[in-house]
Parts: C-alpha cells; structure tokens; sequence
C-alpha cells in the first residue's frame, strides 16, 4: 500500500457531536487530558498488559470475577469500592505491569466506545503526542480527533490538544474541517504557557476541590513515553513494531 | 429590578449539543451568520411585521393560505416552489415591509425552535452585534449564544461571531464555559481580517458553487442595522424600544 499521508482531520469536539461523523476508513484518536487518557497511556507504557475502557460503572465490576483491576472514576472521584480511578499516579510500573485493568470514567472509556467502528481506535495525551503524531503522519485514512470534553460539553485542554496533534501532522495541503482549525488556533495560543492558558479553563474550578494539581502538571508534560495504545478485540494494547508504520 | 449585567456566558457550538444547557433564566442568542440570521436581521430592519421561523419545509407550505411571504432554503439554494431563501439581497424593503415571511432553512430556524424553552431568544449577526451586544449587557440573565452551525457541525464564522459578542459584554469578571473562552480566542484572531480568517472555513468550499459571495461579503458588515429580533409568539419581532432596558 502506497502510504500518503493523512487524507483529511477533523475534530469532534463532543462526544455527543459523534454521530454527525463518518468512521469508515478513518482512525479515530480518543483524548480526554484530564486524565482517563493520560493515564492510560502511562499505564501501558509502564507495561499493563491491556486496559478495558467500559462505559458503566456496573460492566466494569462485572470483571472482577477475572481477577483484574478494577478502575472507576465518576465525577473526578475514585467509585467507593474500586481499587483505583484515573489518576495518573495509579498506573505506575509497580501497580500495573503485566495486569490487565477495567476502567470506566465519565467521559473518556464512553468516548472510545462510541468510536468502536473506526478503522482503528489510538488513545492521545501529551505524553505520547510525539508517537501519536508520528503514527498518525503514516496513516494513509482520514484522522478524527474525539474529544472526550466533560459531560458531552466542549473543554479547552482536549480541544488544544487535538490542535496539537495537528501541528504536528505535517501534510501542507490536507483537508480540514472547522473545529481542526478552532482547536490549531487554540493550540497556537496555547503553546507558549500549557499550564497557564489551561488555567482559565473550567477543569481549574472543575477539578479545584480534588486537589490534582499534581495530576494536572503530570498530564501536561509532553513526549515523555512513546507508546501509541490502540483498541483491540475491546481492550487497549501498545502498537506492535510491525503495526507501527502502518495499519494492515 | 436591580441591572447588573449578565450573571454568566456559555457558547453552545453546535445545535445539538442544546440538550446539555439549561435555558432557565437565560437568554438565549441564536446564530447563523451564513446567511439565515443576518437576513433575519435585515429583513426585520427593513420593516418586516414578522419573521415566523419553522424547522420543516412542510410546516412553511401550511402557512402559504395565510397569505404570507414563504422562504425555504436547503442545502444554501431556494427550495423549489418558494418565493425566496435565506439570501439578504431578497430581504430589501420594497420586498419585505409591512409583511410577514415564514422561514425555513437547513440550520438556523431549528436552532430557533430547539431554544424555545429560554426566558428569551434573540438574533444575532454581524450587522446588529453593537445593538445586539448593548441590549445583552443590560441583561441580568444568563447568556447563551447558540451556533447553528452547519448539519450539527461547528462552524467557524457563528463561532466568532460568537466571540465578537463576548468581547463587547463589558463585565471583567464574568463566568465564562470552555466553549466561550474558545470562541472570544477564534474572534481575536479573526478580527483583523474577518473575511481572509473566514475564507479559510468549511463555508467557502460549501457555498463556492453557489455563487453568493456577494451574500458573504454582507453578512460581514459590521453594525449596519440596529434592531434586535426575539422570538415573541412564535414569531421573530424587533424588541419594542420600552422592552429595550431589560426583560420584563
């Protein structure tokens, strides 16, 4: 197969916004900064075996009998019950190597299920950007950035982050539609002070009562693991090196 | 009732994402700058009686035994059988004072409709955002402004109108969604050169065939009219000048 490029990007801003997509031939790029999908890029690079995205509390707990870890986050905070929620700081290398975690967050794991008729389903935050984009610079399908936003409302650190994505997607010509070019013009703005633009976003009064400043700082941190987790059969994994230049 | 001002701004980018707002208490502003409210507006400035907004093209056919003017448009053309569409060049005053229009267009009448439930629901376009933006800042109420967008997409021209509207409410510390910090940024960079920013979007390849760029190039003038439209009965008015302060 001839390998072009990228056809075309767009960004979904809402999960809600989902069904007004087309899925086919496309690769599908699931973002939710705070923090489903950090943290699950960093769980599998500090090598989980697979995470399960499940969208109800009570399907993830349904895994139990498996042995897996459970993880539930609803409204920022860890489920009672559950042995963790979507703090980064959760899937370290000594917690999660070689197991395999359930996970249902409010917003991200519904996200990635709806993309489920994708060509393929990748998983994006400013940890693995610069393997996300360089995979996605290989993709000869149209790329849709979902943006997991919080209870189907548009947020600003997803949106950025999706522009970034863009910013690296070096293909001058390529078709965009309009929310691509709201979230570049964001990420352009942005770009220069992460932190400090984010800082004005609704995840800072959101997120305030939970004291996660230190999962906030951790997700904006960038290329810091190169990892690109994919959805397969349900579950997410790390990209073979054999799939890594190119989808079959 | 004391005046100070609006107690909040949200942006709501796309029509379908209404069912995540509460419009209690709110007013609601309705926006589709390519062409349906900025005809709208100048249809009503021009001495239109009333402007009755239907979501189907069935639903304007009913109202033709009334004697009114019908206007249907789908996809940017005229649909067959109507008197005219959505371009401002049919709203003039020698065709539209005195009478009254019913209207249909592919984005805007919905998203009329679909605010219904708000304390108020307004117009808004490039020619009236200063008597638009006056009338909102003297509004002790919540404030929406609502993107029709385009077939349930963003779109970047409501959007920063969106955000020219933002940057005229005067209130420094007024609470702010992630969907208007995004939409008062896109203006910003906008405002030096709406129509090259604009050229960019989605609408130019859209409405290229159509051959309106007369119609684009009016719907950006700034601040040519002075009326500000709400929906009173169904039906689309100017505000009365006592109604002019606040709401009642």
């Amino acid at each position: 197969m001839a390998i072009t490029g990228p056809k075309s990007i767009q960004v979904c801003l809402s999960p809600a916004l989902l069904p007004y997509y087309h899925l086919d031939d496309t690769v599908a790029v699931v973002i939710d900064i705070f923090r489903a999908t950090s943290s699950m890029c960093y769980g599998l690079a500090n090598g989980a075996k697979a995470i399960i995205p499940v969208a109800e509390v009570e399907e993830c707990l349904a895994y139990r009998k498996h042995g897996y870890l459970l993880a539930a986050e609803r409204n920022g905070e860890v489920v009672k019950g559950f042995d963790f929620g979507n703090s980064p700081f959760s899937y370290t290398r000594d917690r999660v190597e070689g197991k395999t975690i359930v996970l249902t967050t409010t917003n991200g794991t519904r996200a990635i299920r709806h993309c489920a008729g994708a060509t393929a389903v990748a998983i994006g935050s400013f940890l693995n950007i610069g393997a996300l984009s360089n995979w996605l610079n290989k993709q000869n399908r149209h790329i849709l950035l979902v943006c997991a936003g919080w209870k189907n409302h548009v947020n600003l650190e997803d949106t950025v982050f999706a522009g970034g994505v863009i910013s690296r997607i070096s293909h001058d010509d390529i078709e965009m539609d309009d929310s691509a070019q709201v979230a570049l013009a964001m990420f352009r703005q942005a770009q220069g002070d992460l932190a400090g633009f984010l800082s004005r976003a609704s995840h800072a009064k959101r997120m305030q009562h939970l004291h996660i400043e230190q999962d906030i700082a951790f997700c904006l941190q960038t290329d810091t693991i190169a990892v690109v987790p994919v959805l397969q059969n349900d579950a997410l994994v790390c990209l073979n090196e054999d799939q890594y230049v190119s989808l079959p």
